[in-house]
């Protein structure tokens, strides 16, 4: 993409509105900008970001099992007062008044619609077991929103629900989704760790959050030193096979988010107890029948009677998670995006445009990129070089690729590495070997 | 994708509430179901389909030069009251209160927050020409939300927004969508006509109606039969360059919708002039600076002073498309995919799931079709034969490859065209070869 194409409203100001570091850094990098209080719109540079991560939860989700729909934002209030959830949300939740007077609301979650499509459709345990999930915008009217996207009002989210007959199906389910956590927040480039969680207004027996660790996290956690270390294998995992022994070892060791965690109850103490801030990224549940059975969701079973099937639900903040990798790795000169979400890969800056041996080389090289299909970014502007450099620090690509009149005539170009500030000098051709190797 | 693993929750019974075709097959094929009026759930099957048309839209986009980005569902009233559109648009318009009593919507459509975020963001002629499209779902709260996801109130629209100094450039970007959406419907395998339109509450001079030929649409087309075998080069266009002669081509010979046709005027009589039903399927606006100078989206002009940006409105109904390229194309059986947005392209069928010879030979395509890349639905259920052939007729995937007892001991499969009805008998490696060729 050349940068006289794109639409990147970079800011030379830190926006005053914003108190933490991903909201100031979305904001400079030109990825948001706010419609109204906790309303994001996402510019180009964002929205790149934000679908990145979406495909890769989404293929992770697809790995393991779960099979993508699509459920609208707004939902019949009827359906949540079966559940006897609507009069409990509170003002959480955006209720609305149609043209014909029914009530409405704007979804925060989705266990009333699915249940409902479930019951309408399911009838015996040979249908079972079913994970369903959608990638799909929705709408908490928090009373302060703040953080930029990190604590918005409407927010892109995945979640999956799963069905199975009994409980064991549905611990299979729940440690399916266990385990495809670590794997996409791995790939994500993040180190999440899974904590005991309380369960909420989604209800439950069994819930867990991950976390990703970050100063500015807003929630408290407390764990053993060495769940710093985990690792989750990268090989493929056999998502039908037995997961209890992977879920077993990242929950042998004490971790706890502020609310859960007892100081009398720890069994750590000193070096051992990392106490740190974090940000919560993805939250699962067991629930059992809280939905299907107020709401009839029945099947078969294998000896002719009808039982309640057995649920669970798993979020992934996709949009929090732009605002959680960036509180998770940046420097004072900018992002420094993993390069499994960078908006794109390579940042090639020409750095005197009106140049025509630099326009030549630069616009050769870029050709040669897409070629390769290797996604740059291309400063084709006349701007200053000090100001095409700084704003490339700032949105973070992971590699600079600097052509400029003296290397030029030299035949060699500056590479830079974006997270290292390592850079070296060497022939066109040699840079783009690496690049699209 | 294996069918035990999808859901897929065809019915055999037509739904009586469906009046017109594409919603009932739809409701059959187990692609949506109802939320509410006019509101639905995309089941996996529909989902898929809408996401192929969706990227063929977006890639189209992109080719032309227009830019990706996302804007909210949820809008500010206080945007819609610069415009003067808040108190126009009545009862459509989806109004909501949140928790602080502030004045909200759901957008029906974005000219009033793209032209605040390009006031906020361009000053000057330089940063010019520029074209912001987003696909995100939009509601209309219509009185009588009918045919499906025809005229649903909650729908997924492309819509994209050009910025230009003078006429000449505003002019360019609206030709530059003109031949970009004849390339897409092309793609969808439809044929679509442009007619002159109304401009209707988006305003402006100028506008096309891209409309496609369906008995049942619902509105009437008067057009040129020449117009019907119009084509648009597959070739790449040069979207820089002159498209003059192309939208001129394709609108030098009479076409309207109802509402622009005179019956007086009208220079075609007899054969020469079509009278038909059609589905609009996208709707492209100049409309200068309708927006723009109530709202005070200027640029610097070369000559020093300040002029209101000139613009554009280009929308595309990628859920309404779903629709409507069933309406196009379908049997007495059921849908009939194009290639290009069939949800899978092959529908494998084990005809006799029990039997050991037939699972493995199942398997075994099945596991090379995967390897392939080549998107398959496998039918390994025990259901009957007949049950599968006209489930899978009625989903409509463009090839069928069927696998049973007397083909496995003569080492053939039978390979169906769901579109023909043509079927051969083929050795397995001749119909592998013929699907991933």
């Amino acid at each position: 993409m050349r940068l006289t194409r794109f639409f990147l409203p970079t800011l030379k100001e830190t926006p005053s509105e914003a108190q933490i570091v991903s909201h100031r850094l979305m904001l400079r990098a030109g990825m948001i900008r706010q419609a109204s209080a906790g309303i994001y719109s996402w510019l180009p540079l964002g929205h790149r970001v934000l679908k990145k991560i979406e495909q890769i939860v989404r293929e992770e989700q697809d790995r393991a099992g779960a099979v993508e729909m699509l459920m609208p934002t707004i939902q019949p209030a009827d359906l949540w007062r079966e559940s006897g959830r609507y009069d409990d949300y509170g003002k959480e939740m955006l209720r609305i008044t149609d043209r014909h007077e029914r009530e409405m609301l704007y979804g925060p979650t989705n266990e009333e619609l699915i249940t409902d499509i479930f019951r309408n459709a399911v009838r015996s345990y040979r249908d079972l077991p079913l994970n369903l999930y959608h990638i799909q915008w929705k709408f908490r009217d928090e009373v302060r929103p703040r953080f930029g996207i990190m604590r918005g009002r409407e927010f892109f989210m995945k979640d999956a629900y799963s069905f199975a007959l009994d409980y064991d199906g549905a611990r299979h389910a729940y440690n399916q989704m266990f385990v495809a956590y670590l794997k996409t927040f791995k790939r994500l480039g993040l180190h999440a760790i899974p904590v005991r969680a309380e369960t909420g207004p989604i209800g439950g027996d069994l819930s867990h959050e991950f976390i990703i660790l970050a100063e500015t996290g807003e929630s408290a956690v407390y764990c053993d030193r060495q769940l710093l270390s985990f690792d989750i294998a990268d090989h493929d995992i056999d998502y039908d096979g037995d997961l209890q022994p992977i879920v077993d070892h990242w929950t042998s060791l004490y971790a706890a988010a502020d609310d859960m965690h007892d100081p009398a109850a720890c069994p750590l103490s000193g070096d051992a107890l990392v106490e740190a801030r974090g940000i919560e990224v993805g939250h699962i549940f067991h629930f059992g029948t809280k939905y299907s059975k107020p709401m009839n969701a029945v099947v078969t079973t294998p000896d002719g009677t009808e039982a309640p099937v057995e649920m669970g639900s798993y979020g992934i903040g996709v949009s929090r998670l732009v605002g959680g990798i960036i509180e998770a790795s940046h420097d004072d000169a900018g992002i420094v995006w993993p390069e499994p979400v960078a908006p794109f890969k390579i940042g090639l800056i020409n750095i005197r445009a009106k140049d025509d041996g630099c326009r030549d080389a630069s616009d050769g090289l870029y050709r040669k990129l897409l070629e390769a299909g290797v996604e740059t970014l291309y400063d084709d502007t006349d701007e200053s070089a000090g100001s095409k450099f700084a704003q490339m620090d700032l949105i973070g690509l992971p590699w600079q690729l600097v052509v400029g009149p003296r290397g030029v005539k030299a035949g060699t170009v500056e590479l830079k590495n974006r997270k290292s500030g390592e850079r070296e000098e060497l022939s066109a051709e040699s840079a783009l070997n690496k690049l699209t190797g």
